[in-house]
């Protein structure tokens, strides 16, 4: 069985905590612990998010005297060697030599004309007050939006319409190797004329862009690892109630929050539709449930 | 025949040139109209220096208020995917597309009991006054050191020791892509006890990397692309001289600048010396006539 896991950002890094590279690599060990064992009895495929980390390079460049800030294409690259090379390191030391993990670096190409472009709505970076967020948006001509009681940046997250390096990708698993790619929903590319592709200011969503990439790779489950034990109806009302199972076309007649759930909804709504399979919302710590089926909210075709 | 071409930090960024990913991607560009034809022709793993790029990113750590500098290996991972994904894109425009091109993150394993760690004498970020230079080592704990007559971070270079993703760079290279790899030398790790291994704080000389690594892959040429025509006896001097052609027992009998040329010799010298093949130092511009054998310095065994 092939299965495409997508770690979320709040999976590796819990809200509020520092970014420092101590704390995200602890998180990223205990990540390893629960990914292990399904990376040694499945073809496993890694994605992850990088919200945190790209918006706290974007800081990091800005602050820094004398260096125009990078662009989200390079600042994406740059998490994707960042995190990827800790859940490569982590995961190397728990697992067999005989099974090899790789990390590649995956493009994902955006349509220019991508509708997201005039409407940024992607939430990267720390949080900020209204006043530091107000003073940054002048002097930086980013843009902010009110994410709880705090502000953060807000970027545009178009559709991803194609992954650059799936042959390559297919290659690798194809021999067995755990391979990690696709981070931060990849590496925003947009043609720019003449067969020619560029960077694009941009951030893909993660789970869009892992159920595209399970899609392609012709995986059989595609599963949603965050910090919750999946998807809820009522969530956070007296009311609440974990789906333990369920279809496309339930889901659809349900509202989920933009920027958390929803995507993650719609991402294994898309990947059940298009190709029969099976995807999964629901705990990293109970991975290894889920890839069984007895844990997180597991989305099948009705019948 | 199968070629590993690594490509020097002076290659990709001119020295004194700004660090802004627009320069960055401009050099990067003309490299990847050198190196186009060669993708076409041969077998070819590309890697690549990062030493102005990882000390710049330790700047920008080290100036943002709020987070700790990153380590080295961290850095070096964050610029395997910044330099990866340029060069991969700038690739990718020039090729055809049934010619896949992929980046692969690259840890390296070094001896913690390196003599290097007790001796830092690496290049890494931008030029210094004097006066900078003493502030910031007592403020980061840094080392400096002077470079002609500015002055410079130094950080420690250990011996490479093996390349952990050398399967999966293998494989991909039999199936007929272009590879991306040990950038910056590598991402440095080593061992850190019951089978762990951890990062540390260290850039491993580019060269030497990429030198085990075109012996790691049985590559036939391994050439290492930089600024100057080849390697010259009395540099700079009235009498200046390029070598054509040469052996590893000539070259041993000369020395050549620590931090430029010397590594580039050693490199040179060890590959031909465990592998019987071919290596080659000499201008990215004329990389194809050096695959060629017309130009550059090719460093062969006696006969």
């Amino acid at each position: 069985m092939r299965i495409v896991a997508a770690l979320g950002g709040n999976a590796l890094l819990k809200r509020g905590e520092p970014l420092d590279a101590g704390v995200q690599r602890e998180n990223i060990r205990k990540a390893a612990v629960a990914l292990a064992p399904l990376a040694e009895g499945y073809e496993l495929v890694l994605s992850h998010g990088n919200g945190p980390q790209v918006g706290l390079l974007a800081l990091q460049a800005a602050s820094c005297t004398g260096s125009e800030p990078y662009p989200l294409d390079i600042l994406g690259a740059e998490t994707e060697g960042m995190i990827g090379y800790m859940i490569e390191q982590e995961l190397r030391n728990l697992l067999p030599p005989e099974i090899p993990v790789a990390t590649i670096l995956t493009m994902v190409e955006v349509d220019a004309s991508d509708p997201a472009f005039k409407n940024p709505e992607k939430y990267v970076g720390p949080v900020y007050t209204k006043k530091q967020a107000d003073k940054t948006a002048q002097k930086r001509g980013w843009s902010f939006r009110q994410d709880g009681d705090a502000w953060r940046r807000v970027v545009p997250s178009p559709e991803p319409v194609r992954i650059f390096e799936i042959k390559p990708l297919r290659w690798l698993i194809e021999k067995g190797a755990i391979v990690i790619c696709t981070g931060g929903g990849g590496i925003p590319v947009a043609a720019s004329g003449e067969g020619r592709y560029s960077g694009i200011e941009a951030v893909i969503d993660k789970d869009l862009a892992s159920g595209l990439l399970a899609a392609d790779l012709s995986a059989d489950f595609f599963i949603m690892a965050t910090d919750v034990k999946g998807v809820y109806l009522n969530w956070r009302e007296s009311n609440e109630e974990l789906i333990r199972e369920t279809t496309p076309e339930f889901l659809r007649e349900h509202r989920f929050p933009p920027g958390s759930m929803g995507p993650k909804v719609e991402a294994a709504c898309r990947f059940v539709e298009s190709t029969g399979k099976t995807a999964a919302i629901g705990s990293l710590e109970e991975i290894n449930d889920i890839a069984a089926g007895k844990a997180g909210t597991i989305v099948r075709r009705e019948g």
